[in-house]
């Protein structure tokens, strides 16, 4: 005789699981969410009155294998941040504020603390963010995921008035480029940091990093969100790359119009410790860390000539640097 | 020397991907889509000119172990099927109808071809629910799937007039419930099925079923869209439960006000052999079946008694059947 409980799937345990997250989801709730937890699909209000053409971005990410440290090192309440900020920044970096986030965690066991940990870290970062948490879902899939291991997806939705899409469009050649600074990896780079890093100890205080290499791996991705909507809000910056997987230059040439390249003065800043780290464990040529890496700079701006030094002093506590400039591409 | 190639990530092999998948996904591009592929977001269009008060209603979910078994039988095009309609009906159960779709593939080594057939299935069934594929995430992820395994997510957002919002707040006792037929499993029961089939030739005719057991429990998970959306339109329908996980009672629950309850007549309709099938060779107790498997009906529409025959008839051609009627809770 077989049950769902003995193929691996355990229905009480997602049922006590949404019991204990409910207020904290509601927490989550704006305004413009119309519904409670429970129903098919989430409610959310599409009036927009304050926009005159209103435009919804949304994005899909996931942290990538950054969920492996997460468990190796058993921290499992940043990684949802993670998520939650990256997907922040992909639609900051359209010009858009959020509206409201869904997940998507899938585990080999449920385990209860686990999972509370993972998503509480979702709800924080939806709550900081002014984002609702409107939907997710929880997947038990023991044939697919080992015991104790777990992946996460999320999506965003937001709202940017037609006129205000950031998409690059006006951007020339002799705009400036200003980095603002990374707290580390963010959610990229940790399969080749990882295999650079095989025969490393994670856990013991490395004095160079201020903290254990896992920690600093684990620092959780910013969001640029409460610092750049007041400057999107007076249309200072013609684009954002939000630094992901590609880096600096494959990043920016996503925004760039054809005709216009970037040129970077890779000897601007400092590049973290950590990332040196890195790549003397590897041996990784500079190039390959280019290409993969943030190197201190998770997003960049590209700003008229004109407003940079409005554009430095509204970010001034973030210690922001001119990193090269837009060219005619050649 | 370490690169991104030697610790499994394939960067080349994710743009040739994008690259042959690019014309496919344009193709699901409907009116409301303002951008092209690539930016950090996609753009969709909330003036929504139609609507007096506009609700988003957004749901995430994933096609749980069905993947596996994909995987197992070779058969990738698919699975992105199931979860796009999936989706749909869990929104269509809201009263909305569909905008657009994000998805998330992650998989162990990106095989081009599979995860063309993957996200290819996607597409195909955008496009006939009249759906826009707005973005997406593929992620390799080596340390954390197996290779050739992969998993799949996706967000559905859809829109609804306020006023056509299906809460089944308006359901009272003495309502009918009509269920329409499923085309299997849909995406719900296979950690179960596979404990129970563990021992079966998957692969083999089996003249009962009309076709081979994986075949069966392959079948395509079904969209109600574009027979629904016309009878929702008159509001003939108090309430709509899409039977996933739970069973169909657990699914009525989410939509019942407190004080009514649901009585099936479990002997109103033909449960497929697929599922007598699974139970047989798994013994597993007809309570547990009711609570983890469709049975057979994949969507229950409540309607009101004076509403049943007009119902009845706009859905003839998917021979709907009366399974129960609602009663007061005691």
């Amino acid at each position: 005789m077989l049950t769902y409980r003995d193929a691996g799937v355990n229905i009480d345990a997602a049922e006590e699981l949404l019991r204990r997250l409910k207020p904290l989801i509601r927490s989550t709730f704006t305004p413009g969410v119309l519904a409670d937890i429970g129903h098919f699909g989430g409610f959310f209000d599409a009036r927009f009155s304050d926009y005159e053409h209103p435009v919804l971005v949304a994005s899909t990410d996931g942290v990538g294998t950054k969920v492996k440290l997460a468990i190796r090192l058993r921290i499992h309440s940043t990684v949802g941040q993670d998520l939650v900020n990256h997907c922040v920044n992909d639609i900051l970096s359209c010009g858009a504020r959020p509206l409201f986030f869904l997940d998507y965690f899938a585990c080999g066991r449920l385990d209860i603390s686990v999972a509370e940990q993972v998503i509480g870290g979702i709800i924080t970062a939806c709550r900081s963010n002014g984002c609702a948490l409107l939907g997710g879902e929880t997947a038990e899939m023991p044939s697919v995921y080992a015991p104790g291991e777990y992946d996460l997806a999320g999506t965003i939705v937001g709202v940017v008035e037609h006129s205000h899409i950031l998409d690059g469009r006006s951007i020339q050649p002799g705009d400036t480029l200003i980095g603002l600074a990374s707290t580390g990896l963010h959610t990229n780079g940790y399969s080749l940091a990882m295999a650079a890093l095989r025969d490393h100890d994670l856990e013991t205080y490395v004095p160079e990093l201020g903290s254990s290499l896992g920690e600093a791996l684990l620092a959780v991705h910013r969001s640029y969100a409460a610092m750049l909507l007041p400057v999107l809000q007076r249309g200072l910056v013609k684009g954002i790359a939000h630094v992901t997987g590609g880096g600096i230059l494959g990043n920016l040439q996503r925004i760039l119009p054809r005709g216009v390249t970037a040129e970077i003065a890779w000897d601007a800043w400092q590049v973290p410790l950590l990332f040196r780290y890195i790549q003397h464990a590897g041996a990784i040529p500079e190039e390959e860390m280019r290409r993969v890496f943030n190197l201190g700079i998770g997003m960049v701006l590209v700003v008229a000539p004109e407003h940079v030094s409005e554009v430095m002093a509204l970010c001034a506590e973030e210690s922001p640097v001119v990193i090269g400039e837009t060219r005619r591409a050649s």
